[in-house]
């Protein structure tokens, strides 16, 4: 097999995880899981030892500093700096406009955990292997619950390793994830996918003609500094912003899967947060100076204060420098909505 | 009508308001409810401007510093600085063992809430000329639920501006207190009395001879400093800790109580301060810096840091200092043994 190229996305800021995430120390960069962070633990499934080609990061200027401080294990990566944000199909056509054409990529997003590095690693190579025959590949996630929070993919015929995607399916209603459910041919699309550079920039200058010549210009005006590549600020700027799943994914006809179980989590919620961690007895997460008293599945972390928590089940605290946050796991969806969360 | 001699009792140091109460700052002194203390509200419903002797506090030298400075309204207070803490009977007996034989003492703990002082003050007048019979006469304050954490008296046969007392009773489980309140004639104890000093030590020598003479001896070897009276430490610490209760009220053959509904609470609980303030549309009470999503009837308090809460009802959320409590109201009687109160 030849050598995959990991390209990590390492944009947007999302308030879901306010006030442990916040505009200047976004989740990807925050060791939520564990002891390193989410883009940390990114590199780590991603590292030469694991047989992977240096990693291409994208990222805006802001994060810029945060990336490479937490790149100190990945000396040979190379940062792309987006001149502005334009959402996802731009971004991987940034790393494949300079990848060879035969380069398979690896797009991975830095802010999910993967408790299962070692089944990641086979869908990956899965997922290459069906790369270089030209499909497009996503990978397809064992759905856990009828989540309705997520896009969902329908396997088709079978192919080695993997399946054509018969279709993309936005985010359902309750009624709908349950059946995608029962019927066992759903996956979870999590946003991670393998192709050629060349078949990546192919379908994209058929479905978004736009965004490829906009990339190809911004790449070719584009300037080198060290270990950075700026893309040409004007070009770039010029591009619409677009998802890769609406801009390439949904539209080709080359799209394939490959089914993976290798313990998912966009650590989207305080609520997806819980489920990531270990819990005790009683299903109790705790980190920092944190009493319980009959509790239960209650997610509580202090960075100083103590917290004392009395009889109460499914709740989040979160306490973070000066900001105190007490939801309901239901409630969690609506941290973004926040005052705090979004005057930041 | 002769004047009243209130007597405040300012002992004991609760834990089960932390961490908003402290060692260091006792319940007494914190303003729990409006902008002034429990103690200074009760030093205002027994001001001499509404026809009152001068207060005599009785309070530990561990409290001596706090109570004067919160007693800068009523400069012609005593204070009785008790050497230990011997409970309720011999508090009270310091003061009247001080007091002319024919004083009517109005014995008033000094971290309740009243929210109707009108009522109190007619309820000390009929309390009072009870008194000048000979009675010693309990409050007995209008139960507005089957408590069970509160004494009960059972009133009897009538007398003027009240009734003589059938019975006291203690703390019942949650049936019997239910059958309390639909049977109509009985009252929570709330620890309020009145009766003369001669009365009081009468009954006091009748009932605990010993006590009576530890406290006169106490008394007889003290030592007056300005404002302050210091009972003879080595007399006082011989003697026995009894409640007011079972020492007198509950021997005496001469128990009176006058019906009263004041808007009273021992603001015992989170439960019970959040009851005694003034809450939102929603039933929500906040102070400091509060934003609440989908919130009903919770109490949440910050001196300091923004306390954002989503989704959750029935709970308080406390922010004092470096100690952050969250507690279902249920749990709230059981903030008292948590490590953070029962460790400081």
């Amino acid at each position: 097999m030849s050598i995959i190229h990991p390209v990590i996305l390492c944009g947007g800021s999302g308030t879901r995880l306010w006030p442990k995430s916040r505009k200047d120390r976004p989740k990807p960069f925050l060791p939520l899981v564990g002891e390193c962070s989410l883009f940390e633990a990114t590199l780590e499934r991603c590292a030469k030892d694991n047989g992977f080609a240096p990693v291409t990061v994208v990222t805006g200027a802001a994060h810029r500093e945060l990336v490479e401080s937490q790149l100190l294990q990945a000396p040979d990566a190379t940062i792309i700096v987006e001149p502005a944000a334009r959402n996802t199909a731009a971004a991987i056509a940034l790393a494949a406009a300079r990848l060879p054409e035969d380069a398979v990529m690896l797009v991975c997003p830095s802010d999910h955990h993967i408790a299962d590095s070692d089944a990641f690693r086979r869908a990956a190579c899965a997922a290459a292997d069906l790369a270089r025959q030209g499909w497009l590949v996503s990978f397809g996630i064992a759905p856990k619950w009828p989540e309705t929070g997520y896009g969902y993919i329908k396997a088709g015929e079978a192919l080695e390793g993997g399946f054509k995607v018969d279709r993309f399916v936005e985010k359902p209603d309750l009624e709908r994830a349950k059946a995608f459910l029962s019927d066992g041919g759903y996956s979870w699309n999590g946003g991670i996918f393998a192709f050629t550079a060349g078949t990546f920039m192919e379908e994209l200058r058929a479905h978004r003609p736009d965004i490829a010549e906009g990339v190809v210009a911004a790449v070719e005006k584009g300037r080198p500094d060290g270990n950075c590549f700026h893309p040409d600020a004007a070009s770039f700027a010029s591009i619409a912003g677009e998802s890769v799943d609406y801009a390439v994914m949904e539209k080709t006809s080359r799209a394939a899967m490959v089914p993976v179980d290798m313990g998912w989590s966009d650590i989207g919620s305080f609520q997806s947060l819980r489920d990531a961690l270990d819990g005790d007895d009683s299903g109790n997460r705790t980190a920092g100076n944190v009493e319980l008293v009959d509790c239960a599945n209650v997610l509580v972390q202090s960075d100083g204060p103590r917290i004392s928590v009395i009889g109460l089940s499914d709740v989040a605290v979160i306490v973070d420098g000066d900001e105190i946050l007490v939801t309901t796991m239901e409630g969690a969806q609506k941290v973004g909505k926040l005052k705090g969360a979004t005057d930041q």
